[in-house]
């Protein structure tokens, strides 16, 4: 089938960069993580969609850290390519970096593992194409992410149980 | 300290209804996931700043499912309450319903753990109130809450060497 | 039939919190009544959906009076319920509370009597369910409903009135 | 005082076109009426700060009928200009029209009398420029105006009562 | 034809007056020239539609030239009228001032000559009613306009050779 | 002065993906030609800001054509390079691409050369880096950019005189 050729990770990958602006932050100028989600979800949607050019949804964040606050006025970067592909889930790593743009310094913010899944018009899941790999690193990347696949999985029953338990 | 005074559970519920618009959405009407996360984040910030009337920082956000698609058009609910305080980081439990206001069914679309810090002007974490626990499932949900974020601190050490060995 | 079952008050009772942002306020960190009246709109039309189900219109808000200025960065709170119903119209009763979330205080900011109108497609009335009354203040609201909907058609026969004239 | 040299009408009135945008409605393409009071109250913020050359906050709106729905992608106008000059509240009578720019029909769909006060850094209210009233249908229309302010707080008293009765 | 009924200069004017808010400025307060062409398009949008009654997209914006920055807070307004009209495109003018509500000082921005093209339902170019003109001035902007289409094409043609060779 | 040290083109590139949503475009859902300028305005900004390191303010958008119609849905791309830069002023070639999707089909929407001036806290004019060339391409860009700044020059005396004599 022509739709399910074989796609490289260099052909999906996509780069969004974004100014925040006053309703991006609380009242104190801190940005509010939520934002900055809103934009990995838009921007792994990019991704998921170069790779299948079918509509896709959000099927989960893994969980993420920010690792220091981002104020007003600072550019976000972020940089998402396809690190794993099963049958019709796609998982899209993105990276995200705050550059200070008077000062020019530039720091990581945080990155997601986000899953997103291939639908049909009445939401079914629909085959993807593979994932071609084409060097070492990409192969390490999608053996990291066969593995978070599993690990979701387990955890999926595992919260599951939990959450029955605790609520 | 009158700031320290202990806050019961009670005290800094809140919940934030949305309808949702156009901007929301892909094309298809498919509601972005990245949407829902970012009034998670929003309704999270309103129960942790009613906590310890300070300015408050999103440090993590756990692993989130996404139960199934949202569309353009309904009401999404978010419902967020405190389950655990350490010295200066609250986790919050946000749960989120949709509503399709035409028909009138309701159904669970995920829920998230939010991890809150409060912080000085300088961005220094800061003490918050001790929570007050009042009913059995209060005291329950704290000691899920006080295990996941033992989970926490391990799995961003697995995570962060996973990261280190795989990219 | 079916659609016209009664319902409670209770069953169409909506909250909606907001956290104001700097585009809700002019350049003085005022927040725009405007702003507020568009939240109080779209938290009756939660209302009046929830109720009948169908796609609602606003006919007319009732004169609104602003018990003090809102500012930047405070939580706005809106709890609607319906007063009174007739065939196709409901009038819904929104209150609406600022929220200092440093301080903690919280304060009235005034409250609406909106009233909508169930259409079908081509925008023309229809019947809406009743409202079953529980308890004796929901009996006195009905009551002063119905004679602010004679009111209202009154004002409108004396404003159409005075427009002429003064125009 | 320089600063309480009167005004015409003239030098305060104030013309805003909106192109309606999906977000201003539901998802029938009904227009929200808050939407609309949002967009007449900053337009009778423009009036009143042209008038006084001081910050203006909203004190009440007196009821406002839609005279029929407008849908979405709909041009509507918003013409305000000052009827009613008092210490320092002004009465900005506020007409809406909407026109369907594919046919050209253009309809009126209601209009506001809005109550501003003008108010120093600390939020008193503080004296604006008298009205210079130019024509007699401005005279007959400032009258028509003190009536209202009359009417207004009549109103409030009765409102306040009703309400602390009906609650 | 009834659709190509000639129209006058005045038939398709239009004012918007637009306060700006934070979203449209960067960090050290100085509202985004884009915004500013942004609203300039929404306002020849409108007199081109008005003046067509059809769907209009933008085919070109000459050269503009910003006489000096616009702070946050002050109120924009956008003139527009046509200028020249040819067998499917429009030229719109559209002046922009930048008032100072607290002072009342009121200074030109700048202005743009904004080309609009009417298209039917599959983007194709289809013929647009003719300018009626009324006053020498109308006329004398007519053949400036005629001048500036004429320098359009040729400098489409030396663009696109400067840029082929630049490149 | 370690603040005008020589930047190389390449240090200030940038790229700005962007889906576009429903407020971006018209009721026939062609995007506005005005929303892809103020975004071509933004990547301008943070390419000048990137390579001066100072407020930037936007002083002219040359001609603007817009090859074809975007439709919404559509992802839009903006690259933004340097290619002249003189004593305080920057000029800014910004392409912009439209990419379907779902089909992958992307194709030119337009180019644009902004020129940007950085300026300091009351608005005047201050001195940036010189630019270091490094490819035969950037220098014949260069001497293409320092035709167009006479030209420039040279067309505002004319559009000048014009317009005096036009009005």
């Amino acid at each position: 089938m022509a739709e399910v050729t074989a796609r490289t990770v260099g052909e999906s990958r996509a780069t969004v960069a974004r100014l925040t602006v006053p309703s991006d932050a609380n009242v104190m100028g801190s940005v509010f993580g939520g934002v900055i989600l809103d934009e990995v979800d838009r921007t792994a949607y990019i991704t998921a969609t170069r790779h299948c050019r079918r509509n896709c949804v959000t099927a989960s964040f893994d969980r993420v850290d920010f690792l220091g606050p981002v104020h007003l006025g600072e550019l976000l970067t972020f940089q998402s390519e396809l690190t794993y592909v099963g049958r019709s889930s796609m998982e899209i790593w993105v990276r995200v970096h705050a550059e200070d743009l008077l000062s020019g310094d530039t720091r990581p913010v945080g990155n997601a593992f986000v899953t997103m899944v291939a639908v049909d018009k009445s939401g079914r899941p629909i085959p993807v194409p593979p994932l071609t790999l084409k060097t070492p690193q990409e192969r390490e990347r999608f053996a990291a992410g066969q593995t978070r696949m599993e690990d979701r999985r387990k955890a999926r029953q595992t919260v599951s149980r939990r959450t029955t338990r605790s609520r």
